[in-house]
């Protein structure tokens, strides 16, 4: 066994990292030994509670550390409305425009036929189930604006309308801050036909 | 307490990895929980281990978990040839071209006056006492090729020349203003030929 076997180990662990290769892994085991070993510790017990304690909230399936998520027992949220998003990542972006009151629902996944997964795959039932409480009164479909976000969006409206709810998306449009010279035409044509 | 506080505390915690940002950060914390918790409990030991195993060679101040590092102790390295880098990593770059075989001292820094970092802070002296040990007859001189670096190599080559010694810098191969840690093999390995 080499005498560098847990740096090998560490620098293969930091891999696992998205967007993390055998350079920058190398590079930030390197820094972690040589200048922060208090930040390697602190990171070593952060990774271990988040990865022991982080689980589902039961109502919107989003992240926390109750069985119900601080976002569902609030009682200042409006309860006829109802965002679905793919990730918690993403209802964490809506949360932080702090213009949005109402609940969530977390899909954990997007319907992608090219790899085979289904409505069924993303448990599609629960969210009809949540969505017909009987106060629920909109949905808002917040799924990205990418193909399979567009193919979830669209199963998961047509599902719902069927069952007599108000369905709405996320309005396409011009980025805020963006010049129309360098917007993309399919996002222009979007716009222009959402005017109001 | 926030019902995610062991998510942001790992977000955080993220941040001090080097070149990692809030959004990076972010994006692997979710990454992990969400699809890789088996990695985040991996990282988590690797992070422990590594902290708490690897220490400095007593003869050569690199990384090692024995007293001694495996390169000190290879009976088939060249003893009379010295050559000095700033930091382990920059020694494994010079392993991984294969090209040296000779042992190595390993500074652990640098000298930077714009940063108060003199000769003595780097422990020069355990280096020209590593030095004159009687065997080493050479020395080469692999600090980095930046302001500080060559600094630090010409305060060394000026204390070694005194003492006798035979010294030599990695020929000017190298492109100026770069760090060997990320320099390509064939580079560093032209430049440890063509040394003077």
């Amino acid at each position: 066994m080499s005498d560098t076997h847990s740096l090998d180990a560490l620098i293969a662990a930091l891999r696992r990292l998205p967007g993390v290769g055998q350079k920058s892994a190398s590079r930030m085991a390197y820094h972690l030994l040589q200048n922060d070993r208090e930040g390697a510790q602190l990171l070593s017990r952060a990774l271990h509670e988040a990865s022991a304690s982080m689980r589902h909230c039961e109502r919107c399936h989003t992240f926390t550390q109750q069985a119900v998520c601080a976002t569902c027992l609030d009682p200042s949220r409006d309860l006829s409305r109802l965002c679905v998003v793919e990730t918690p990542a993403d209802q964490a972006a809506l949360e932080r425009t702090a213009a949005y009151k109402g609940l969530y629902f977390v899909l954990l996944g997007r319907i992608s036929p090219l790899d085979g997964i289904g409505p069924q795959d993303i448990g599609i039932d629960l969210l009809f189930k949540r969505a017909c409480d009987g106060v629920v009164q909109e949905v808002i479909l917040a799924t990205n604006f990418t193909a399979e976000g567009e193919a979830t969006a669209h199963v998961v409206s047509e599902g719902l309308k069927s069952r007599g709810l108000k369905v709405t998306r996320l309005a396409r449009g011009v980025p805020v801050g963006s010049e129309l010279e360098y917007v993309d035409l399919g996002t222009i044509a979007h716009a222009l036909a959402d005017r109001r």
